[in-house]
């Protein structure tokens, strides 16, 4: 068996554990540092050398205590995570060593698998941290939720929030492709010159230095047709606040949310979806994995053609983790955040 | 021409005018008491002689100022109210003396109408305020709300509030005869025995003596599959808590919010919507205006074959106006809530 120059087994596997339920934005103290030795894989499985980790606001849900569309990690396990790895171990007649894959490997530089949930990636489509981007889940929920979910027709205007960040780009960079007016909300003026700049949008709104409201107003002179909410607060009312009839609001997630202590607040003028006759529906991308390969391959396509551009955020080393799940709360990245845990 | 009556021309009309906006619930002195001569109809109009009033939750939001989805009603004008009359006199081939007629008629005691909005009503169907209730814009609001929005399908559970009112007890009964579970909640226990042994719904949560989020659980064992919400607020919270996969709530109105001085108040748990791969739309029955006659067909035919019952609770004479809209507010009636201004 060829273990990829990781030496003899068993190594020693490296580990980011929830050590404590956070409080508002995770802290140090949430975390602790483990190390293990892993051997070689029991019958069916494999050992992934973990490469790129996907760092995603999702994860800060899984952290809480309570039901929700998975169970939470428990305390003291593993921090569930997506990643990219290369098997370099395999009793699995579908995996051989040497294999780029990804998978809910963990936040840990070596993750034994019983490859469930674990597919093949093809490194030849793009550089491997964008297999946790627009070619990965992050990619799937944009070309899902816009195109399922919200139905965009062809001049219609459609307002994504967090636009400078994984989903968002993407999915404004959908929108324009299937002919829509295309307006990203973000923070900050150098954010918003990217997105109209280097992805195309029509137009980009800062909402730490505009009224969202007033730029609504003026960059959506007929109303909000579809509405990609990625933050939830006081942007998500202000798109309430200027739909157009039949609207349809994709609520993807709630980022402005994830870290209060008290209550979350919902959107007090919801009443909007009557007067305007429009919904809000939420969606996992898991319940598409059925139409992965439709999706990959439409946003390989696009990435091939330069119709969509792809950006990655990459931060170094397993240790860095906890400060790096951080940024995505405090708007610190631009396009997908990833660490990278190894190159190679 | 024949005056059914009334005398000779012109007659005094006795009117509701709104005098001003009110903060919170409407009090005596938001309304004016007027009277006019009303003569003649002009050329392609009619003169209708009122004899119910309808009396909608939707009447608080027309007095406030601001966009929505009809202009609101200006100060000093007669309120606005869709009402039962007669034709007494006119000048429109399309409508005869002795007519009978629904429209928007307005809180007053004889109404000048160009018949735009006029449909002519068959009293042989049901008794004249009936034609306000199920056989009126409030059934088909149950009926469009329902079946188009919220797309029930045999063995779902619906849920909805304001169970006991004019909406709320046409939805439940519209629910069993589609094969549904129906569940009310309703304000006391007088309603909810209503509900239950009058209106054939399998189960009833009074909100006032229960706790309505166990109460939905013990009564929707696998959950909420289409949420009509009539009230918002609190109960609209503890419906999203109990939602079963792809739930969908049907938003047709917040009662609870509209007397609010403060801002309205957005349900705090909306990512449920989320977990749940659930929709929240909202819809005004005018949309439907095309299908009206589908929709009265229906609902006449279950009126008549005991499948729908009908309830309305009138109040008599033009000046307890004020005083019988507040009790839509306070949850003083049980279903239709009628003004009662002329019998004949």
């Amino acid at each position: 068996m060829n273990h990829l120059g990781v030496g003899p087994m068993p190594v020693t596997n490296h580990q980011v554990r929830l050590a404590a339920r956070p409080v508002g934005l995770p802290k140090a103290t949430d975390w602790s540092h483990t190390e293990e030795s892993v051997g070689e894989p029991a019958d069916g499985n494999v050992l992934v050398k973990v490469l790129y980790i996907s760092l995603d606001p999702a994860m800060r849900g899984w952290m809480n205590e309570g039901r929700s569309y998975i169970p939470p990690v428990a305390i003291g396990e593993v921090m569930r995570a997506l990643a990219i790895g290369r098997v370099i171990a395999s009793r699995n007649p579908g995996f051989a060593v040497g294999d780029y894959v990804s998978g809910p490997f963990g936040v840990q530089e070596y993750a034994p698998s019983d490859a469930k949930g674990v597919m093949k990636v093809d490194p030849g489509l793009a550089p491997l941290p964008a297999h946790l981007g627009v070619l990965g889940m992050t990619g799937r929920t944009a070309y899902f939720g816009l195109l399922d979910v919200g139905r965009p027709k062809p001049d219609e205007t459609v307002v994504v929030s967090a636009a400078a960040g994984a989903v968002g780009s993407v999915v404004g960079q959908i929108a324009r492709i299937k002919g829509c007016r295309a307006v990203g909300i973000a923070g900050g003026g150098e954010k918003c010159r990217y997105l109209v700049n280097d992805l195309g949008f029509d137009a980009a709104i800062d909402y730490k230095s505009q009224d969202v409201r007033a730029a609504l107003k003026e960059h959506c002179p007929s109303g909000i047709d579809v509405y990609f909410d990625n933050v939830g607060g006081d942007i998500l009312e202000a798109a309430l606040a200027r739909l157009a009839r039949h609207a349809r609001i994709v609520i993807c997630g709630a980022i402005s949310q994830y870290n209060a202590t008290g209550p979350q607040r919902g959107p007090s003028n919801y009443m909007a979806l009557l007067v305007n006759r429009a919904s809000m529906t939420g969606f996992l991308v898991g319940d598409y994995a059925a139409r992965n390969g439709e999706a990959t391959a439409a946003l390989a396509a696009w990435l091939a053609d330069g119709s969509i551009k792809s950006r990655e955020d990459i931060v170094k080393g397993l240790r860095a983790f906890p400060d790096a799940l951080s940024r995505l709360f405090t708007g610190g990245n631009v396009g997908k955040l990833v660490l990278e845990v190894a190159s190679e």
